[in-house]
């Protein structure tokens, strides 16, 4: 299978590409220092990445800034980091990819478990991850060709100790447990779902 | 109570305003025609909407455009109707309306079903909803001096019967319904809720 992986640069994204490389064609993408660069900030940017990457059976994100900060400095301004980026950043990868994508491939997105369960400083991410959440549902009703979409919903992972004290209580999702939900999307036959942990 | 409501002219609106304003000061906006007219997707016309209201104890909005349409027309700029209008502008709401509101007031923002149960042609709406739900989960744990949030989300309702036709099977919430729905978010203690018909 040929599988692009965005945010393969990423906590998250290098333990995926470990994991996928060894049976996979695996296009890595950041917006620096990977086998293609591109920002998803930008429309223009995203197209020109397809074009370099072709046609591929599956796209996994990994890429998703958001604005973590206290609640007092939240105003529009700020709320756009994870507008611009985790939600239309995603969002327009699906919109975009759509085009390039083998049919039943299938499009894995990022969120968190923050969607519904909040913690200080994160209501961007919050915000971003319901977007992307309700997408992902009504894109599954619409996506032509036998193309599938899903998106991953963990709680804060182990490889990220230093949010940790922001979570308090949450049990991590092991990197292996990640990585299974993960393949569950890709390799599975579900579409339009949230896999949590 | 000295209630705001936002998208007062529209359907919803002019329902809630009616049941509302026998016992309670309503101060009726939308972008024409209303006691302050204001246009959500500016946060300049939000900050001055509240400067003209003054302090008040409670905000309704129904003000919440989206893009509808077939998914073959969604793109990023089409995707924008709601990014700016149902998303940020509720959100910006709050964001510069927390700043207005008096000590215990609520903001009751406007969701739908679609969040959860996707129709062809609203995938906006499903994303923009989503977004919505997960910022007021996270601004309830967030807004100060007893402020609550809480989100109605109905299914399509009984004075659109122009809808009914992409809603197959839908039960319709009842325009009584929708008026208890915002009542209990407005005169009940909960905070950070999605209230459902
Ligand atoms: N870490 C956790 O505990 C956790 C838990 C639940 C959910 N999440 C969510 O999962 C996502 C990934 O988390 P992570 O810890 O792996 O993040 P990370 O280590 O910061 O990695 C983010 C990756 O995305 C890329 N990226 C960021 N902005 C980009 C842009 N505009 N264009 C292209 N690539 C971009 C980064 O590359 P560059 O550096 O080159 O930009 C990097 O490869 C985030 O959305 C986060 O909210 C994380
Ligand atoms: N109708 C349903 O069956 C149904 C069911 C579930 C959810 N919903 C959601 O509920 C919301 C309201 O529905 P509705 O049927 O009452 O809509 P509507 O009849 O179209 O009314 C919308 C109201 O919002 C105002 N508005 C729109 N854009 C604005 C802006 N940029 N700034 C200020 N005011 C603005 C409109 O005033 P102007 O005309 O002056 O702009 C009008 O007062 C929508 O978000 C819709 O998605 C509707």
């Amino acid at each position: 299978m040929k599988i692009i992986i965005v945010g393969a640069s990423g906590t998250m994204g290098k333990h995926l590409v470990k994991a996928l490389e060894k049976e996979h064609e695996v296009i890595t993408v950041a917006s620096k220092g990977c086998d293609i660069d591109a920002d998803i900030t930008s429309p223009e940017s995203i197209e020109n990445l397809f074009r370099k990457a072709g046609s591929f059976d599956a796209l996994i994100s990994t890429a998703g800034p958001t604005f973590v900060g206290p609640w007092g400095k939240l105003n529009d301004a700020a709320f756009r980091k994870g507008v611009e980026g985790k939600m239309m950043g995603q969002i327009n990868l699906v919109l975009i990819g759509q085009h390039y994508i083998n049919p039943k491939g299938s499009f894995t997105l990022i969120t968190g478990a923050l969607t519904h369960e909040p913690q200080v400083n994160f209501a961007n991410a919050s915000a971003v991850n319901g977007a992307v959440e309700g997408f992902v549902r009504a894109a599954a009703i619409e996506l032509d060709n036998g193309i599938r979409i899903n998106a991953v919903s963990p709680t804060v992972i182990e490889d990220s100790p230093q949010y940790f004290p922001y979570f308090p209580g949450e049990i991590p999702t092991t990197m292996r447990q990640l990585e299974f939900m993960f393949r569950k999307s890709v390799f599975g036959k579900g579409t339009g779902h949230i896999i949590r942990a």
